[in-house]
């Protein structure tokens, strides 16, 4: 048996009594000739509690100092775990992102992983040592300590599974695992057991809160088989791989949902051939990420631009665009937050008929109106109220006859 | 003006409010053109709470992975104090032990300091910056994380000190200064101004606990000059360097006390030309340091020898003899702990005639006895019941005229 890469998110070593859990849990796959490479978020709250103590300090502090700060959770998670392996008689050693290679840019706070040194890795696991790794972190070019931002734990999971060629990737998460839409608000939300890279993409991006998106674009541009499992209840979990093997029926897969989205306006915005690349090249080099983008043309002299972004990316959105008013040379800009993104996702949904006016009909019969609307080949995404979100979703999973019917899969939560 | 190496302990850096004040301090000795280099330790309680975190998971826990718990304390200092620093518009940067490059051995626990290079701190601080350094902390050839066991925040301000050439090394404490003896337990103890790096060490070594010894031998071996003042109240505190410039009186400088001292006998060794080398060398490779070592020779065959270790030492060096049993061919085995050292330290008294004679007449007269003996050039220490120790000391100080007579300088408590 090859290598298996584990990430463990910040719940489940939640306190001592989870950390010896999860080593339990990684003493019984070692047992079975697993090569381990377990990587560890903070512990719990640990995170919040230094960005609390950060906030305290300074009103602004800089990124590399935030860098400096945080790491330091992962690296408290990866030697406890470690003691906790040792003390059942394993071989075990932790290592910081740096001393496990994950090398990076030097974008401070989000900072992309450009490159796995496996040098201390490979002759670690070759000794017979499970490899503890702190997520979330790694090394810029100049030896500083850098962080990747949201969901950073998965994705060192996932570029470690790309650099080991390791068999598989297995997150263990609170839930167990994806759903067709979130259990807590759908009671009759089922487990799937497979899906594609592209649909979990897309439930990743929409909100689905499970995989973090980035590392889910790893797993898929290098053919990294995942598995979302819990790590409380040992059950199979959801695989996420390249096509689907068990189910041929190509519709509507999950409904997702998001529920912290600002659109922007900006109205009468000079209509040059360069006045989206230049709009949108600003919002990219100061790295907000913009989501669904609508554009419409009163004439040949003036267009206006709507799109969406995350609301804790408003603040900063409307200061860049502020400062922009001059050389973009818009008129008015008008930002509105409470918003929230509803979407149905499936790979092949899109070329069946019906599927988009389903939706519409579902949100337009509930008397919720639809402020946005994006498509792809495997989705189609509502921007709405945010104070109907949950009942849309709701309405979407029946609508799309996701509702559990069978029993041979447990609910979380049977109401009715 | 050069460049001045200034440690602040965990006291010093307890909660944010501390670290604002620390910060404070440092932008005022800025604001006077002094190059800052910054070393800090842990919060306050925060190695307690890691080292319990350690114990709940493992009953042993291994050196290299206590290392890697450990250290995260005095990064989270750094990154707080630098974000302290750059909120009051200073240019600033924190480094770990091995970003700042402290490179020791690889000896977990208690690595000692082998090369500091300078290739980060030195550009750092041609940029302008303040540079925070995390204390205690350094990396082994194999790029392990270690730590400098007990004293190594000083030990690590005292290399940089030397490395970077600094001008003087500042140790900020809760004390303002070195005093005669402990305030807390001799009230007319009084703060000492200047004092060679050998008496230090001696006052070091006997417990004063302001400093710890190594630091010193590191001072004393490169000539850095070191002041230990409060971190709390603005005074000169007290000087550590090459000559006594102002006081020419060789007396006694101080009165120091151990309350933890543990005493091993070694009944009936083969009195061998090698007995002692090996005895010694064993725990030497473990260790364990052993303070005062008496001999008495029953006769040709056989030899007692007895020596002191520290109370937390006990249980490791009985395991390591009765191990040995056999190979030392000794008959019996005591140790009796509850012992304490007092100590009369000054460099040039043991030249005086009388020191050791009005020492033990002091203690006889107290009715204390002395169960061990030991001089240097510059120090007598006893070994004593610990539950006399503190009357030992007090009668100590005033019996050699260290009593506060004279009202230039403050004592912590009056009473009398």
């Amino acid at each position: 048996m090859g290598i298996v890469v584990k990430k463990f998110g910040g719940t489940s070593v939640g306190d001592v009594n989870r950390i010896q859990a999860v080593a339990d849990r990684i003493k019984q796959a070692a047992s079975q000739g697993q090569q381990c490479v377990v990587v560890v978020s903070a512990m719990g709250k640990s995170t919040d509690r230094l960005v609390d103590l950060a906030n305290q300090i300074s009103g602004n502090p800089s990124p590399r100092e935030m860098d400096m700060l945080l790491t330091t959770g992962e690296q408290v998670s990866i030697s406890l775990l470690t003691m906790a392996l040792q003390a059942r008689g394993l071989k075990a050693r932790s290592m910081t992102g740096w001393q496990a290679g994950i090398q990076t840019n030097a974008l401070h706070g989000k900072a992309m992983v450009k490159n796995v040194n496996t040098q201390a890795i490979l002759p670690s696991l070759n000794r017979g040592e499970i490899v503890v790794v702190a997520g979330f972190q790694g090394i810029s070019p100049e030896g500083e300590i850098t962080t990747l931002g949201r969901g950073g734990s998965d994705t060192t999971a996932v570029v470690l599974a790309v650099a080991l060629k390791a068999d598989f990737c297995e997150i263990y998460t609170d839930v167990t695992g994806v759903y067709t839409a979130d259990p807590r608000v759908v009671p009759l939300a089922k487990k799937i057991d497979e899906i594609t890279y592209e649909e979990m993409l897309e439930l990743a991006h929409l909100g689905a809160g499970v995989l973090h998106p980035r590392s889910v674009e790893a797993a898929l541009a290098n053919h990294v088989k995942l598995v979302v499992r819990s790590s409380f209840v040992d059950e199979p979990g959801t695989w996420v791989k390249g096509e689907r093997t068990l189910e041929t029926d190509l519709n509507v897969r999950g409904i997702a949902h998001d529920l912290n989205v600002t659109r922007i306006k900006i109205l009468n915005l000079p209509n040059h051939e360069n006045t989206l690349t230049q709009l949108f090249g600003l919002l990219g080099e100061a790295y907000i990420n913009v989501d669904i983008i609508v554009q419409s043309e009163h004439d040949h002299e003036k267009v206006d631009v709507a799109f969406s972004v995350q609301e804790s990316e408003e603040t900063a959105t409307l200061k860049l665009l502020e400062s922009a008013r001059e050389s973009l040379g818009y008129e008015e800009l008008i930002s509105e937050s409470g918003l929230a993104k509803v979407s149905a996702v499936g790979v092949g949904m899109m070329t069946r008929p019906g599927v988009a006016a389903k939706m519409f009909a579902t949100l337009s019969e509930a008397g919720i109106r639809v402020k946005m609307v994006s498509t792809s080949e495997i989705k189609i995404s509502c921007v709405i109220d945010k104070q109907y979100a949950l009942e849309a979703v709701r309405r979407l999973h029946t609508s799309f006859g996701l509702d559990y019917a069978e029993t041979k899969e447990p609910v979380l939560e049977k109401t009715r």
